[in-house]
């Protein structure tokens, strides 16, 4: 890789290379404890590329790959193939990008990745991945990472966060965070076995909303005692003012019955839940991780054949400003606000969440997030924090990736903060010191925040 | 015309000379094959530019320039005049950049239009109409157009089309699209007049919705005899999720009656007329083009004195996802998603439009649109289809125009994609091949879909 | 401060150096006639800086900076300190730049602001404060300012605008502007106080609508007897189009019994006083100013603390295009439209009011505003204007400033405007006269419209 890739200016060159080494806290991703502690080595890079990115999917799509080789049955060298012909012709492109990023950085390739490319690049790459025994450990290591928080169901249990203490000559903290996207969405034909699974793991027996939060405490408990730190909400749903005990009760009473639930019902339930988990998340110093304005699942052909994170969601619709001002009016009324980070995929949202988190103690606009997570749209987010918020409480990247080299990805964040800061600096728009900033959003405020975090 | 205009590096200069001659497809535009048909060399350059081009009456109205001028009874001499005064201010405004590159293109003059050389260039342009014998079709050869889609109401004849067919010397196609609007603007006063007309073209008596649907199926016969390959919506209204036949049969009973429907009944009645067009244009290979998020005849004065179109309309309000996603999916569940091209007047849409579009297969977010149809504008959709679509995928510039000297867009739209491809390529962001990237957006993926359609 | 600040080409430092020292017409901001006619001399900069400015505020809370050393008991020089470490972090931030600026322009002092330098900082400035003899009529006239439009409520004395005239040696027009918030706000608890203090001061009962608009009336005179040119709303609601003579006449009348009104019954009074002081504007010559798309108060904890203004204010929704043209078209309909100038805080609402504004006769989109006013923020706005309306039109730069100091935003926004036009020239995508442009939107513009309002 370049040295001056992304880089526009000199002393961005010279910021970078001042930041690049830092640490990195992963503060949200979707890596797996098992995959970690069984640490195999991969097969291939086709394996390893395609095998559950979705991003990768929706971009071979959108180029009329056919399915089979895409989710389909065909070998995972056909696979590859098929992508690196999509790749070549896929320019502005953060897929593109982290694609280069990755075969550069671990596997010391730089040939533009081609359909002409695409054997020759298949046989070095697999070859890095035997030669190294690359597999989740080593990528790490590679990477310099010092924590990971994954990203853990409620009901999930924690054995391989339980045996990864164990493995000896690996001290990357890897902590659970608690998703309660399955315990919120009550609508789902599976709800009343979740609830079931739910019961049984806490030995509480719930038919109603008291119960239920019962059982979730106890959960609480079981994380916390696993050094969690993060919990983490990305419903399609956001909720209206409605504070009505009787109508989120019955919502999840109803639920238990496979009834479904009114809008109101529902937004009543919503919030009672996001202000008890908020009360909870405080007490038990976590922070609190709301991923805000996405649309899951619309296709349905291809739900039904593929599931759920397939690459048929999007950008979901601006959410009223108004109604997340007062749940975070609300929680912090009664001393319930924890730490919130806010994410949004519609970056319409983007300056009234900076304008929003100024409003209270603790809360931040977060990283640029999934469709938005691509130069411009990490450009945007820095420069609207810069603008409306505060750039030095920047909490920085993270992943969000099922992938271990979405690594780059930090690199490739990096680069892109530095060309930012030292351009402020060398038009003399800013005279302070850009290394510190950077090296507090890097990773010094993240880490702070997570080992520190009553110190707030 | 410098030849650096809207380039700023050398190597977009080098891609732009290799793209700007390729053909012009010209596939969604309101130009008229009457007027082609028949030919007419123009008068002058005020009748040619500002005798329907709301365009330039809005600035015109904006810079306080006396209506008489602008739509009144001024000759045409005198408005070419206060176009001119009010152009020489116009900084950073399309009109400006369009009418230079016109005057330059189709003129060959090169003198900044002012107050004070209106004069002169009223006497040269004149000229140049004259002595070669500007016309449209002198202009359409002028710009190497080989394909132009007309916008035509279902109910339109399609006569100068056929005569266009027996035309010697002209080879360009010009094929007619079937545009939906008045249909499906049900409250209109002179509805009932417009199914009159439909029923009397089809022989099919009109009294229920079926049987509006049996005249449009004939429509449909009449427009594909005509080698209609695109269909078009751009009405201001999106219909809410709503599948009601009763409700929807009540709206057009009652419209018939003169009666207005309800928001809901309304709703419903577009719903199912948008699903039928989406079946009956995937059935006949047709491509359907969806103008999003216009607001229209905002003001009533101008309305009650020039009717529509005469610069009034502005950006419309961001549409709720879950409708387009809903929609989409219950044309592509009944194996009825043809084609789908998704425009937006609101750049508030562009990234979610781009991202729904990934959810289904043949959907694409087109082009930047009317109010959006500037330099940023056009980088904002180039951009965001790069990041969160696929850029190769990308059908290109269309003219959306009344005016035979609008191909100069063409021109303006390569040169500022060749500025953002070479970009790419000369910071090393992208190593692939760009002139070919740029050869499929510029023509070859639009001419693709228009004459093999079925292959996609 | 560099000559070349925030200017990137020669071309952009050479027109900055013809249009820096152009007079201000500061046409909108929250200074007070009281001080300026009492013209104290200032304390200290900590006081200045820090006595009210609520960015100033916002910025420090995001920076975890204790609330005792923000609006609390710690002395000047204690929170000077404070602030001075906070922005030492604060890149991209416009306080960093307006700091920076105004300790330039009025302090001679261009050593950058932080915890070391502070100390230092502190002395020099307060140094100068006293040599000086700074105070609001020496800041006013080293700015070089010709008109002052202040913020006054509906019942405010206007006492100090009239002594003011009386002031020897000061020529600046310190005129006032009627804020209508209070008045439309019928849901505070004090508003039946409020409708008291208005029925004395005008001699009108109020007990019902209509004799509320009487004594509006009354003030109208009132105000324009002190040559107020501007009227001002900025409320967090804007009426839906309901006009209901009833439910508008119930709203006020439920409001002075200390009801609530319903939200259709508040929309249809707002809907109707909206109309009723637009026609008054438009009678009386005023320039009626609409700040859309704000949120207040969101913090309860911090409101009951320090009330209103304190920092917990932030982006509002984005307002439906619809609502805002149907009340410009009821007023135009009615040969009641004032010129009006259309502000947002919301950033995805500019381009839709700025192709609105294009739909009718003198409205104009305004400076960007409060969150958006930072560099990235006004070159949206001077863009979206240039692209979709005409930038010679745009009436340029206002303050919205509690603070003596905040005309260096006026240098801020020229330095930007300059880099813009400047480009545009340099790149020959703009041919005509960047200086007399530039020249309207800084000053002549604003002048014209207030001192020869009916030349419109």
């Amino acid at each position: 890789m370049k040295e001056t890739y992304m880089l526009t200016t000199s002393s961005a060159v010279k910021l970078y290379n001042e930041i690049k080494n830092y640490p990195i806290y992963d503060y949200h991703c979707h890596l797996s404890a098992k995959e970690i502690t069984e640490d195999k080595t991969f097969d291939n890079i086709g394996q390893l590329w395609l095998g559950g990115d979705h991003y990768k999917w929706r971009l071979m799509r959108a180029a009329g790959i056919d399915e089979g080789l895409i989710t389909g049955q065909a070998n995972w060298h056909d696979k590859f193939t098929a992508y690196a012909k999509v790749i070549s012709k896929a320019a502005g492109n953060p897929l593109y990008h982290w694609s280069q990023m990755e075969l550069d950085k671990y596997f010391n390739i730089d040939t533009p990745l081609s359909e002409e490319t695409a054997e020759q690049i298949w046989i070095q790459a697999n070859a890095v991945i035997q030669n190294r025994q690359l597999s989740p450990v080593k990528l790490i290591k590679m990477s310099n990472v010092k924590y990971i928080a994954t990203t853990d169901d409620v009901v999930d249990s924690l054995e391989y966060h339980e045996k990864l203490k164990d493995v000896s000559g690996f001290d990357t903290v890897v902590a659970p965070s608690m998703r309660f996207d399955k315990l919120l969405l009550i609508n789902r034909p599976d709800y009343k076995e979740y609830i079931k699974s739910l019961s049984e793991q806490t030995n509480v027996k719930i038919t109603n909303l008291d119960q239920l939060q019962l059982a979730v405490l106890d959960k609480f408990r079981y994380f916390c005692n696993h050094s969690c730190k993060f919990a983490d909400i990305g419903i399609p749903f956001f909720p209206d003012t409605i504070d009505d005990e009787k109508a989120a009760a019955r919502a999840f009473e109803n639920a238990l019955e496979g009834k479904p639930a009114t809008r109101s019902d529902y937004s009543a339930f919503l919030r009672k839940m996001f202000l008890f988990i908020g009360k909870e998340c405080k007490k038990n110093n976590i922070v609190l991780q709301l991923h805000l304005a996405v649309l899951r699942n619309t296709n349905t052909k291809l739900f039904n054949r593929l599931g759920a994170d397939c690459g048929a969601d999007c950008i979901g619709d601006v959410i009223e400003g108004g109604k997340i001002t007062s749940l975070l009016d609300a929680m912090n009324s009664n001393k319930g606000l924890p730490f919130v980070i806010l994410y949004t995929l519609n970056p319409s949202m983007t300056a009234q969440l900076a304008a929003i988190s100024g409003c209270f103690p603790n809360v931040r606009l977060g990283a640029a997030w999934w469709f938005a997570d691509h130069k411009r749209g990490i450009r945007e987010v820095i420069n609207t924090i810069a603008e409306i918020g505060y750039i030095d409480g920047f909490l920085g990247m993270l992943t969000d990736s099922r992938s271990f080299l979405s690594y780059a990805r930090h690199d490739y964040f990096r680069r892109i903060l530095a060309d930012i800061l030292a351009g402020w600096a060398q038009s003399l728009e800013f005279s302070g010191n850009t290394t510190e900033i950077a090296e507090d959003i890097c990773y010094k405020n993240i880490k702070n925040l997570i080992f520190n975090i009553k110190e707030r």
